[in-house]
This record gives structure tokens, C-alpha cells and sequence, in this order.
């Protein structure tokens, strides 16, 4: 059995007003950075499942889908790769 | 000029209580995903900037350690990439 790592990314969907990204926005406006735009401000989040790389990645999708994110605002998309595995190297 | 989109992560330094990550862990544990751990909740900004590639790295270094994230409780982390061109492609 192994140990992945995933991040899972949730945004909102570009249809919908980010009213914390606009203030973001007009704050980096205020202090000197007229240059930046299109800010949006969504959710990071890390976990660690257990288990084999099929079931975990369908398990994954399960809980992006219904539990971290809200389909019908929200896009959500995922990266999972497999933790370090514990071995002992020994140095030459 | 150039426009270069940037993506910008800000998760609690590792030492630091999250009560989120814990709330969702306990959560997905009740869900039947007993599996998981090391549930850490943190923001996903996106922004995009305007002008040359080394004034724009210069400046998301610092609207990410000065403006996005708390240096003292958080870790950020960022990327950037050009954005797509806006040129005129005719088909063959």
C-alpha cells in the first residue's frame, strides 16, 4: 500500500463575481500595482490518502467533487503524486 | 509588454494549528474516507500582470510576501508563465 500526496485547487467559476479577489485587486491598485488584473481568489488544499493509485484517484475525485467544492460554482481540479517513500539509503 | 499570468499558493507554515484542515479531515473520516490525513486547508490566488518578465518577478515577490500571505504564520509559493499571445493564426 502506498502514501500519495494531492493538492487540490477550487476556484470559482469565471462566471462568477469574486468579490474578495475585486478587493484584492483594488488594494494592489492603491499601493502601486496598477498593473495587475483578473485577480480571483479561490482554495488550496492538501491531503494524504492511503491505499492503491485507481482507488485513490477515484476516491480523490469523489471528494473534490462532494466535499471540497461546490459544483455549481466552483471549478476543481486535482494533482496527486506518490509521498517519498520511506527507504533507508545508505550513504557509500 | 508581455502579460504573464501568475498563480500564487499561501498555505499555514507546517508548525501552525489548522482547525480547518482538522475540520474537513474529521469530516471525511465520517464520510467513510478514513484514509486520509494530514488535511492542511490554505489559498490559491490568481492574478495577471502586465510588463517585462523580470519587473513582473519582482514584483509578485513581493505582493506575495507583502500583501498575500503572512510571512510570520504563512508559507508562499508561487509560479508565473506568459500568457497565451493574442496572434493571428489563419488556418492552412
Amino acid at each position: 500500500m502506498s502514501q500519495y500526496r494531492a493538492r487540490v485547487f477550487v476556484t470559482l467559476k469565471p462566471s462568477i463575481l469574486d468579490p474578495q479577489g475585486r478587493t484584492v485587486e483594488r488594494a494592489l491598485s492603491h499601493l502601486d500595482h496598477g498593473n495587475v488584473s483578473g485577480v480571483r481568489v479561490g482554495k488550496y488544499i492538501e491531503l494524504t490518502l492511503d491505499g492503491e493509485r485507481a482507488a485513490v484517484e477515484a476516491q480523490l475525485r469523489d471528494i473534490t467533487q462532494n466535499v471540497l467544492s461546490n459544483p455549481v460554482m466552483e471549478d476543481a481540479r486535482w494533482e496527486l503524486e506518490e509521498a517519498a517513500a520511506q527507504t533507508d539509503l545508505e550513504p557509500a
